[in-house]
């Protein structure tokens, strides 16, 4: 058993200066008062005056566009896209295994335990997933009735696989992108295979124009039209909703993934989280991909959240620390359907982060240290299923060198092509 | 001299894939193609494949507030100052210095090589940025005929000192916490003395309103009466900003100092960066204070400066990464009056940073890797005036935990005032 010491705890639940949490296993035992920690013989981790919260849960990623990162900054969607697409086009199964490898790396080391992933040669992001330690929610991104087909036999091999780290789900790209006998199957699929489903949804305002033309109605009442919703939905995004669209995911118990950074980056507007939260949605927090970003960094997806509904709304107590905290943990272990997961108590999945400060001081208010204090590279200590994955500089299922030098050649290789 | 080799190099106005720096003394020898670079007898240093960029210039600062961070969180702003100035009202000398050391700690850390600072005893952080060797221009928030005065001496004991690293601004508060005869008094004296100036100008849209009610004309505006735009000045925020004041500040030299994150966090606007560009102005970047923000991270201001212009204007091309980086040197180096730095060029000081992610990798456009993906805690090596303030963790000018302790005790005895 590990005993974590010498901490300030926060759980998700409550703060406390003098904290304390033993885990037991892939379980928490014990998170709270230093004082009320059970006798018992541990190995003991010197938290060093720390903050340990729940980890960070990225429920919208395409984790292997590490190796697009950078391509078309500064332009439009369209721009961008065709300089992306024919890199994409060129993608070997083994370049998405050292993307995702690359990515992995990366979010581990600012504290993301889970990553709900949406890309192609998805059996090589599994096994990097398994391979690594990290927790996720694959999917592919289907655009026709072969993919749906497809996600039988990835479903077999990883749901529920790596001690109930892997969870597999129906993946449908959006509505642009298929067309509606395509929908209706992969949602008659999820049904039949019982699987939650993942979608982008509303992101752009051509893309929610679009779909009223082509459909007569808004994505969120399309996807409930061919059925996506009767079982459990990622929708990343949720930038352009009608207070409709918002009652037909909180009525269906969807998720909207909010992306604050790639939104404002690739202009695609600001989404109306406290709205969605007032409407009784479940609002979580996701990087997007990497090259949409462009850096895998959920504390700071988790600082702008904030910052930036105050800004939007004038209302500087709008979406407030405590929010903001539920959102990148509780919210996102729900919306990737962890059900044990996202906050620190006893029984909970030990999924956590040491965050540890060297030159910040001076914050009498625990949750506002976290969220507007500190940074993903803070994170000194990642542990995952009771597992540690990273600690003071050292990762335990990665080689760091070798992990840029594969994704560099990777990428030097899809240049060439 | 100091050689900096094995890095990539963005120069401020290029970039090189296989750069060198040579630093001789305070200034920058040689910048530019590692074959191009002259022989001689180097100290190298190895940038093991990281970037070398211009340090960061932090233009609106009020430094010694990292002894109020975290107060007042999620607050309207008067309910936030309701908080703060209790906290103030108490402060002692000895706390302004402690408090100013622990925010130089974090810059330095993060990469800022300078910092424009109002706030109280400013002997005091004259004091600690003499011994802490980055550069800085200081003044006090005056607010009356008596504070104006005290400029003459602090004026006398420290502008143009430690090598040219300070220099000392008129500073007045604001339109809204002093009288008319009182910030012409202030514009008289800082032209009699020679001194730029430093304000706080429309920040909010009350104060914007306000102004118009009690002087029939905006904030810019009644600075152009009262003859403070005579001297350069930092105009702290400019949110709420017509065409007509754009063209005051432009045609006065005067410079716009956006701090999106404390604007976002206080709600209090976004400011119209790009349109204020192309009126002419020279618009830099702040933290503000640690106590709206909270961290002072001017790595974190480039990239949501950008992000944010691109979302509020829906438009994804502007504020593109060489302006975003051009916002936060050579514009802020400007803006304080600092006119041989900001760009690493020969016969320029220097002041300049490394960059070196450990975990990132994958982007084929250096100036877009400075302000997407890096991170101000991927700085590995900070140098200003020639010499390395921070390297590899550790600092050349400051004990991180004698100084977060000091600030720590005076912090707690604030409290117990």
């Amino acid at each position: 058993m590990i005993r974590l010491e010498n901490i300030h705890l926060y759980t998700g639940e409550a703060a406390f200066e003098n904290g304390c949490v033993v885990v037991d296993g892939d379980r928490i035992l014990y998170a709270g008062e230093w004082d009320g920690c059970p006798a018992g013989r541990y190995d003991s981790i010197d938290g060093r005056g720390g903050i340990v919260m729940p980890g960070l849960y990225n429920a919208h990623c395409h984790a292997a566009m590490t190796l697009e990162r950078g391509v078309g900054s500064d332009l439009h969607l369209m721009d961008w896209l065709n300089q992306v697409f024919p890199i994409e086009a060129n993608l070997k199964e083994r370049d998405v295994y050292d993307g995702t490898k690359l990515a992995i790396l990366e979010m581990i080391r600012r504290g993301v335990v889970s990553f709900a992933d949406m890309y192609y040669f998805m059996d090589e992001v599994a096994r990097a997933v398994e391979e690594t330690g990290i927790r996720a929610n694959l999917c592919r991104g289907c655009s026709d009735l072969q993919g749906v087909d497809s996600i039988s036999a990835l479903k077999d091999a990883w749901d529920g696989k790596a001690n109930g780290r892997i969870r597999i789900s129906m993946g449908l790209h959006a509505e642009y992108t298929s067309t509606m006998d395509v929908a209706q199957y992969a949602a008659q699929k999820a049904r039949e295979w019982g699987l939650s489903a993942h979608i982008h949804l509303a992101e752009t305002r051509s893309e929610t124009m679009g779909c009223m033309e082509r459909h007569g109605c808004t994505p969120a009442e399309y996807f409930r039209r061919v059925g996506m919703f009767d079982v459990p939905t990622i929708c990343a995004h949720c930038v352009y909703m009608t207070d409709e669209d918002m009652g037909i995911l909180a009525s269906h118990g969807a998720s909207a993934i909010h992306n604050p950074t790639s939104n404002l980056k690739l202009a695609s507007g600001i989404a109306k989280v406290t709205h969605l939260m007032e409407k009784g949605v479940n609002v979580a927090l996701g990087t997007d991909g990497p090259s949409s970003n462009n850096v895998l960094d959920l504390m700071a997806e988790m600082k702008l959240a904030s910052i930036l509904q105050k800004g939007a709304l004038e209302d500087p107590t709008v979406l407030n620390a405590h929010d903001a905290l539920k959102m990148a943990t509780l919210n996102g272990a729900k919306a990737m359907g962890f059900a044990d997961c996202g906050v620190l108590a006893p029984g909970k999945k030990a999924d956590l982060i040491l965050v540890n400060d060297e030159t910040l001081a001076i914050c009498p208010d625990i949750p506002a240290e976290l969220v507007y204090c500190a940074q993903g590279l803070d994170v000194t200590l990642t542990m995952v299923d009771g597992r540690i994955l990273y600690r003071d500089g050292e990762f335990m299922t990665l080689d760091p060198k070798e992990t840029v030098a594969r994704a560099m050649e990777a990428y030097r290789s899809l240049m060439r092509a």
